[in-house]
């Protein structure tokens, strides 16, 4: 199996200013191409240390993916740090000058030295054309290993990469192939999704990833051609969704809210969401998905008392009596916002997110979870821990697993 | 200047399916304790690519801060890996196995041998505590570097890096001191903070850089004391702010709505949100911040134009003749919540976040976000290009900036 290392480049990846997410992406594509990433490092612009970790990743890697430094700056140090470690000069490619050239006088600017810079690539290498910005990207063979190095910028990076990998051999001849894919659960202990998948085992490695209460399992499959990986993923992943039931709500790129919106859409039906301690983040989820304003009809952050009963008619006696705070008036604000919006679906939250707000019998991270559908209601407690920002992402997914499995119409146990 | 390499393990890290956010953490902290950060490395939970990570390390960095792979199961594999690399066995810690007792019984589960492992480090570590959760972390010298080992859970990395650094001395005597220090700014471009800031380059580095709308510049500041290079820092900070006036809402963690809360607080003032492109995310935005309830009364999510009608009383006449996307229906939005809620501050949004609902006149993009404070109001038009959140985050940013500039009595141009 090909083996592969990332390299990203940016003083500001090194001092933490911004999170790398090329990294990801790029050993995403290189996964489902079969090729395995066993490292990936980050160096500062600095064309010392740049040379080093060329050299390590040289006699570590048959494949090098570099981003990052090609720039016109005199921070950009990449092509020349590559083309001293590859001992070859750099030379100009017309082809990209052209290019570059066109684009800069499109923006009613002279074409300076450091926009020419951007044509450089070390002798001998391939030209990975940049139709998306300025900067050429480039392929070295050196010694036994490829190196690929490409610009920063994310949307000229992702489409040079795809078109490199699709002109190249993917697998080496004689060799397997492994594809990846992931299946998301909710409302299931990492434990439980363990024992579900353990079985598949001899045929596949599988592996298990909590966020937010989001269980995933993530399955690598290996076989000798793409389409026996792909059935072996196909039969772990039937497997898993008879043993786990009505806990998958999706896989790859799904979400809760994705899920929840192909519901709505399927069975015609609409939502509104009354928040407290989730503060608006589950609006927030639900509107991020594109042609949700068919379905979704209104939200409410009902922070105040005031809030509860002027806009959502949560009687004042019922939190007098219960408190904000309590499987009643989180039923209240659910069944509120469905009256007063006409929805199918209502869903109300009422918590204690933290640091403070906590009473001798309420602690920070109890939080009440209501969805009423269609006549029927239900309303869960949750006792959470981790900080404020922690239990309103889970107790947002918990609203939205609910209003998920109410639309399958399931009850949980 | 002690240099140093961050290692973070996970096989969800290298395949690319999760964004590794504690390296950037780390880097930061680092870099403000003056530790020069030279590489970042991810790997696997694979013993041998591991230990193949670790020599590498040993022999470019002073400081090795590692984290992941000390849970409880099978994948886990960093202790024995270190142990391993360093050439003595693992030995339980009895502090750390009395404390994995005590909370693993609190949960009502029988201590298992998965549970003990977390508690074994090697031979002659010093153990780094983990108040927040189970898996304890450990120091240990070997040659002459220095490697910690940390949990991957970021709430208990964290808390365990700071009181290891904080009783660590931080840079080699005699060496130069680097401290950074970033300053955020909203509603100005990257080229003119470059420019106002562009004459501190003698003294320090400067770097820009833009997320959501927020342009931040960061200073990095050398000098033979710690207390040199903060004083360099404070005069590039006193001369950004003065060039750059308003624009600064803030430095380091702070962000457009925590700068929002504290003017809140300082002023007294309350704040309720109308939200129709955005979603929630200004009020998942200002919830966020701990203590918000006193001055945050309520939001609302009024997607269809019933809900701007009914919860916030935009007049019907009004969307018919301007359209619900209009400068007229944003301002009736932000006076309708105002109103209703008798806060202070009123905020209201409303535009095309795509990638439906374009027409010929108003495309995708065109949002409207109003302010009103005080009897005062401001109206901005926005023509914003990208995907549907990136949209609602600029948006957002610039709502939460609006009322930042409202609350300091400030109008913009």
């Amino acid at each position: 199996m090909t083996t592969s290392e990332i390299i990203t480049i940016g003083t500001e990846i090194i001092l933490g200013q911004i999170t790398d997410s090329n990294t990801p992406y790029i050993a995403n594509i290189l996964t489902e191409k079969g090729i395995r990433v066993q490292f990936q490092t980050s160096v500062g612009d600095d064309k010392e240390l740049l040379k080093s970790a060329l050299k390590v990743a040289a006699e570590r890697a048959d494949l090098i993916i570099i981003t990052g430094g090609l720039g016109p700056t005199a921070n950009d140090v990449t092509r020349e740090a590559l083309s001293d470690f590859f001992g070859v000069s750099l030379v100009l490619d017309e082809e990209s000058y052209t290019h570059i050239q066109k684009i800069v006088e499109s923006r009613h600017r002279k074409v300076t030295d450091a926009d020419k810079k951007q044509a450089m690539v070390p002798e001998g290498a391939i030209v990975v054309s940049n139709t998306h910005g300025t900067a050429a990207g480039f392929a070295f063979r050196h010694g036994n290993a490829e190196f690929v190095c490409l610009p920063g910028v994310p949307g000229e990076m992702r489409s040079m990469l795809q078109t490199y990998l699709e002109t190249r051999a993917t697998s080496k001849a004689g060799e397997d192939c492994s594809l990846t894919r992931t299946i998301h659960t909710f409302g299931i202990s990492e434990r439980a999704v363990e024992d579900a998948v353990g079985d598949c085992n001899e045929q596949a490695r599988v592996m298990t990833l909590v966020h937010d209460g989001v269980v995933s399992v993530s399955i690598l499959a290996t076989a000798p051609t793409g389409e026996g990986a792909a059935k072996i993923l196909d039969a772990v992943e039937q497997n898993a969704r008879q043993k786990l039931g009505h806990a998958v709500f999706g896989t790859g790129d799904e979400t809760l809210e994705s899920a929840v919106a192909l519901l709505l859409k399927k069975h015609n039906k609409t939502i509104a969401v009354a928040e407290s301690c989730t503060g608006g983040l589950v609006s927030d989820k639900l509107t991020n998905i594109p042609g949700i304003s068919e379905f979704f009809l209104e939200g409410v952050v009902a922070y105040s008392n005031r809030a509860k009963s002027s806009i959502l008619g949560v009687p004042e006696e019922l939190i007098t009596k219960h408190g904000a705070v309590s499987r009643e008036v989180a039923r209240a604000m659910a069944e509120g916002i469905q009256k007063r919006s006409a929805a199918n679906v209502g869903i109300g939250t009422t918590g204690i997110a933290g640091p403070g707000g906590a009473t001798k019998d309420k602690p920070v991270g109890l939080v009440y979870v209501a969805v009423v559908s269609d006549g029927a209601f239900e309303v869960k407690e949750l006792r959470l821990r981790g900080a404020r920002i922690d239990i309103k992402r889970f107790s947002a997914h918990c609203a939205l697993n609910m209003a998920r499995l109410s639309l399958t119409q399931v009850r949980q146990p």
